[in-house]
């Protein structure tokens, strides 16, 4: 099955209580990709990086399957940064550095190989370039995952109901929930959104886990407990990898088939959230990762 | 099977968005015992009010299989009394009066009938009264739960970790785990509290659930998502009153009635909340309390 994944390429610099890096690999399609990529292959890359944009990163993204064709290369410009700093707690930041640079004017060009991609998942961006995605694929995907941030709610809340309206899934946190429903109980909040459009929505709580809701039911998967948390850069969008691999791997969209990607989605998050930036992502065994899934199951049967 | 409880009867003053009450039931106590009622009886409760307390108050609470010859009436003064209002999100609250009145110099006393009691709750007290109370027992229950809070850690903490060494099981919240402990990472944070003593410890998230620690293995019991929240007061001790009721009904102690204690304890807690005070906890039905611990599982199958 074929996965096409639209987002962010950048660099990253984080700095946390256990550390700080320079310009490593970030953006949300890095994540995405990187994460999918256990799970089903080639994933196709729609994204937009500069000049200064190591060939040396590029290869190690094509290195676990992911076609790069896709990748735009703006040699006379720089590539999106992004720089913060987290608390003690982790489960706050602040952004230090924010250059758009090359993604200010994002077109996401879709190379005509990619057209008849089965499963779509649009990375945090601009709704406006979301948007363009769906109305540039000839062919709608079997399942359209759509991620995005309170910003957008903020400055540009009519373009996102338009995309939400066209998609299948939705991942947001409990606080984004809050805010687009403007219902504080996330039952009743899911209820809302889910009127907008999506037969689906996920809540990320972070620490908290996430809840997938469909019609009347929902499905919680906890977060598991790790002995450390080194860097939450990116968890969301590598348990938005895992789970739309997990369901292009499978080729299935019913609840059930879901419910488990949830799973594989929060799984995957955890090996992120263990090393800085997208390190963890790189090396990853199909062991490790159904390990942990079991740990899952473990942690909530009775 | 017997169960003793010890804690706080007494009147609560309750505001929420949704509503305010006048001096209604309240303290620990009352809110462990009616839940525990469910799962065995006789509850034989250890508490002190004062000559203020209606006797139609005390009626209810034994109508529902509650032994009430160890609660004490001290007909010359006023019982314990805590007003509090609830923020729009009731995740926090301003405690408008805290009157301590007979709760300030409780003296357990122990009706020689409970003497033979094989299971232990003590409710949110000081740690100096909890302690007499197992000091005052001539056979060790076959399993003590304690309950407290970070008030006692910030003013009593010696004493509190004397009675944490003597406990089985210990009830906190997440961030009262990380007081104790000085660890941020809840994981860590119950490895060292359980070096204290306890071989079972509970962290109760609220809204995010509940986890039960043993040894290096862990289970989590998410928050059903409720229509509506109505008022969170007597949350914990509803729960703590379901945990140890069905663990006392079962007499058996291993981690797999654990497991589904939390479970039960969880679901009791969720009818609390969808009413004010105690009034939800007098008329559910065997298969109300059935069909909710069934919800759980719905909820995390996979």
């Amino acid at each position: 099955m074929s996965l096409l994944v639209i987002g962010s390429v950048a660099f990253d610099a984080i700095e946390t209580p256990f550390g700080k890096t320079d310009k490593i690999i970030g953006g949300a399609a890095s994540y995405i990709s990187l994460s999918a990529s256990y799970f089903v292959k080639p994933i196709n890359l729609v994204a937009v990086v500069g000049g200064d944009f190591p060939q040396e990163y590029i290869d190690s993204i094509r290195s676990k399957g992911v076609d790069t064709k896709g990748l735009q290369i703006k040699s006379t410009e720089k590539s999106f940064f992004w720089s913060g700093k987290y608390n003690y707690d982790l489960n706050s930041r602040d952004t230090l550095i924010t250059e758009l640079n090359v993604l200010g004017n994002f077109d996401p060009i879709i190379p005509d190989d990619y057209q008849n991609c089965e499963y779509l998942m649009l990375g945090n961006l601009s709704p406006d370039v979301q948007l363009k995605v769906i109305e540039r694929l000839h062919n709608r995907p079997k399942l359209i995952v759509l991620d995005t941030m309170n910003f957008w709610m903020d400055i540009a809340l009519d373009s996102l109901k338009q995309v939400i309206s066209k998609v299948d899934v939705l991942t947001i946190n409990d606080e984004e929930a809050r805010q687009l429903s403007g219902e504080y109980q996330l039952k009743k909040a899911a209820q809302k959104i889910m009127l907008l459009g999506p037969k689906y929505l996920i809540i990320k709580k972070g620490e908290h886990g996430a809840i997938l809701f469909h019609e009347d039911r929902s499905f919680y998967a906890p977060a598991l407990l790790l002995d450390q948390v080194f860097d939450p850069t990116g968890a969301g969008d590598t348990f938005a990898g895992g789970f739309l691999g997990y369901i292009a791997k499978k080729d299935k969209t019913d609840f059930d088939t879901l419910k488990k990607a949830l799973v594989y989605g929060s799984a995957m998050a955890s090996f992120c959230v263990e090393k800085f930036g997208t390190e963890n992502l790189f090396n990853l065994t199909e062991q490790q990762i159904e390990d942990r899934f079991n740990q899952f199951r473990i942690m909530v049967e009775f």
